[in-house]
């Protein structure tokens, strides 16, 4: 049997015992978004960190100006490759408590009609479950092994669900201690059950607000209506621009630049892995995607760029009718980016198309907010390469490179900050609940997800640092 | 000396007692829409009563669901014509009170740098200084000659500050009591000092509130933005293609239809008195006429038919951002009305250009917001044709017809309810700080005012019943 054969079966074996480790965790109302839940962070923290420390790593609870970060680091063997492991212990809060059927503090495992497990509590799958996948695995490991195949240094943030604004500094005022060769995120899913994935795909964002001012009160629209600009028409004639209706595409000029095509590999992949219009759309009561033409919901999701009206305003908007003439309007608007479109080449373009719709006689304010480029991990990077071998290995079906159509903050504080690629490797479920009552775990995503790390870090110990990252050769 | 010319001078000689009785009305705080100053209204409906009883009208006060309306009536010879005088005695509210010079509801004259004099009060102008110079010509012609021209029936309301929702219930209940040939409003002004004028073109209404249902719940904007459908971005390009840009002409079909074209004879007096697009829209920091290409922003509003965004929301509208793709988006939409536009036909093509639009996962629902025709007096009416006759012996210079951009919906009522066209004569000026602190009315409106009514009741009572209305035939 070979090293790694023993440490699965460690990990079986020990189930029941790592189901009561979670347990515990999850038993503590780490709340980060209500300040009655503050001491239940810190709890969590040291929780963590005591059970991090029993495992030899040197562990250090990290105030900041919130709840504190948990970290811990083990060296691997001389010359492995080091991993910075990435989660957080906090969760949201858990209203309207009415609508759970257990409490969301007393973790249960619940069985379902087909005889399968969850585990039921709020955390389980957002983020602590995921979260000690990763724990048990490297436990098994040194357990069984006495050491781990890489190093790891654990980052174990409090505030995710409430804001995370320290993480950026904590990141940068340890840049020294947080050295890796690359990250790995278990804070994602999978596209169904049995299908593992990594998530190397996630656009970046431009968001911008704009208000056009015409007149300088509110006119009467019955008094000035025709003769006297209208805001919200000039608005709604800007707005309506920025999307072709026959194309469905984004008419900026340069828009499209930096986005790469799809590759026919992935797009074959993405097709049988079921999420079909139907499935994305079809809960939500939609049925026909509502960008660019030739691409399903999925890709229009995962792989598109998008820019979409968050919100807009003008004029009255209460009960009944005003006939008002408002002297300004305004919308924000947000830019979804893929591949290497820069987001402020896409700000520039779109604040001089509002312009470009402009009476003479009318303004547009413009604020920023915010800008981030696509992450995007190449297919060529080794570690993805062999981690998505290793999940085969495991569930025994192809693991599926997928995109995410919304940015994930922290993957771009890793590049940005520390200069990493992340691999996102989770094993939630889209009915997982996350954020909701009763929001679960599946016990086989516990199992399986702690089975899956071991044989992650295993794949990544065999090669060098620069064996792990050098792309352009295949691992 | 000329009878006129005897009840003229009649009125200049008796011009102290006349402004003592209108400062006794304005010291009555009659403001409508504070329940604390009813009995206030209730004063005000009182003494004006108890002056036209003195005048040997058959009075009554007539309640309502809400404050009273006075009700008053005197014959004319036999075989003249009955008018119908329309005004209200309520006043809108004087806040903020520090802004006022003097007490609002302490009448002064104030004389000007030039030497002119204004009367300052609230309700000085809007509406009990017009009111009472039609009361004034009616005294004078009553004791200087006994009697009046024209049969009147004065209707004059105390709700036309706080929505006068119980004005057209009165006079559907009282239709019989309240025969008349035409209606005279006297609550318009005039379009510069010492230029006289009979607002005969005031534009019909149609208003609409649409959403437009996307989703089923709000939805992240990162994880499904292009994939799901942005109700905002369909509202968006439905309103845009309302307007085209190029002519600023509403697309909608037939839209136009009834439209009539401006008589040059209009056109032309109207380029004359002095309300170009500066002065119109200057004071509120435009310059550039916003609806069709080829008119004055005068023509825009007074002749031409528009279409104006009132009100637009949708998705998040609060400080920051929120990457939300919202499950529906609303506006309310009003459309001006001239000539003999379709309120109701209108109304169907509005309705199927949103429905155009949709997707076919995504639907619209409407909700109307009133619907009226433009009110239009025609040119060829003898009654307006004798009523500017008469305007320009008192002013001197010609009377001009003028158009309201907005609709009056006393007028409206009259039309339908009571079957009388209306001519809507009134004294007020642009600077008469109506609705704001220190209102007046000039002293000259108020005494020219009241010369004006006495000419255009006796030019009235020239003619008989159909002589005032047949159309077809000049005066």
């Amino acid at each position: 049997m070979s090293d790694i054969d023993v440490v699965l079966r460690r990990l079986d074996e020990t189930s029941d015992a790592c189901l009561e480790r979670l347990f515990a965790f999850l038993r503590i109302p780490s709340i980060s978004a209500q300040p009655a839940h503050a001491m239940d962070c810190q709890a969590a923290a040291e929780w963590l960190s005591a059970d991090l420390t029993s495992m030899g790593f040197a562990t250090e609870i990290c105030p900041t100006g919130g709840h504190p970060v948990v970290l811990a680091r083990r060296d691997g063997p001389a010359g492995a490759p080091h991993v910075l492991f990435y989660g957080h212990y906090d969760v949201q809060p858990v209203d309207p408590l009415a609508l759970w059927d257990s409490p969301p503090f007393e973790p249960i495992l619940k069985k379902r009609p087909d005889g399968s497990e969850e585990i039921v509590a709020r955390g389980a799958a957002d983020d602590k479950g995921q979260v000690m996948t990763f724990v048990e695995a490297c436990r098994a490991l040194i357990d069984v092994t006495g050491g781990l195949p890489v190093g790891v240094t654990f980052v174990i943030e409090g505030e995710e669900e409430s804001g995370g604004e320290h993480l950026p500094g904590f990141l940068a005022s340890r840049k020294d201690d947080l050295k890796a060769d690359i990250a790995l995120i278990c804070d994602t899913g999978m596209p169904g059950p049995g299908r593992p994935a990594i998530t190397a795909m996630l656009r970046g964002l431009c968001g911008e607000e704009v208000t056009i001012h015409a007149s300088s009160c509110d006119l009467h629209s019955g008094m000035f209506g025709n003769a006297a600009r209208n805001p919200i028409e000039v608005l709604c004639h800007a707005l309506a621009s920025l999307r072709d209706r026959d194309t469905g595409r984004i008419t900026l000029p340069g828009f499209y630049d930096g986005v790469p095509d799809l590759p026919d590999t992935l797009r074959a992949q993405w097709k049988e892995i079921g999420l079909d219009d139907a499935a994305i759309l079809g809960p939500f009561g939609l049925s026909e995607p509502g960008g660019e033409k030739g691409y399903t919901a999925l890709e229009q999701i995962w792989a598109r760029p998008t820019c979409e009206i968050n919100g807009i305003t003008g004029g009255y908007a209460g009960d009944g009718f005003k006939t008002v003439l408002p002297a300004k309007a305004s919308a924000k608007v947000s830019f979804r980016l893929v591949g290497t479109q820069d987001p402020e080449k896409i700000r520039a373009e779109f604040r001089a198309r509002i312009q470009a719709f402009l009476p003479s006689d009318c303004r547009a304010e413009f604020v920023a907010h915010g800008g981030s480029c696509a992450s995007v991990v190449p297919d060529t990077l080794p570690a993805l390469q062999l981690a998505l071998g290793a999940l085969k290995d495991e569930w025994g079906v192809e693991a599926v490179v997928t995109g995410c159509g919304g940015s994930i903050p922290v993957v771009g504080d890793m590049q940005t900050i520390l200069g990493l690629q992340s691999l996102l490797i989770g094993f939630g479920l889209d009915d997982d609940r996350i954020h909701s009552p009763n929001e679960k775990y599946d016990l086989s995503s516990f199992k399986k997800g702690a089975r899956s790390w071991v044989r992650v870090l295993q794949v990544l110990g065999h090669v060098t640092s620069e064996g792990l990252t050098e792309t352009g050769k295949k691992a």
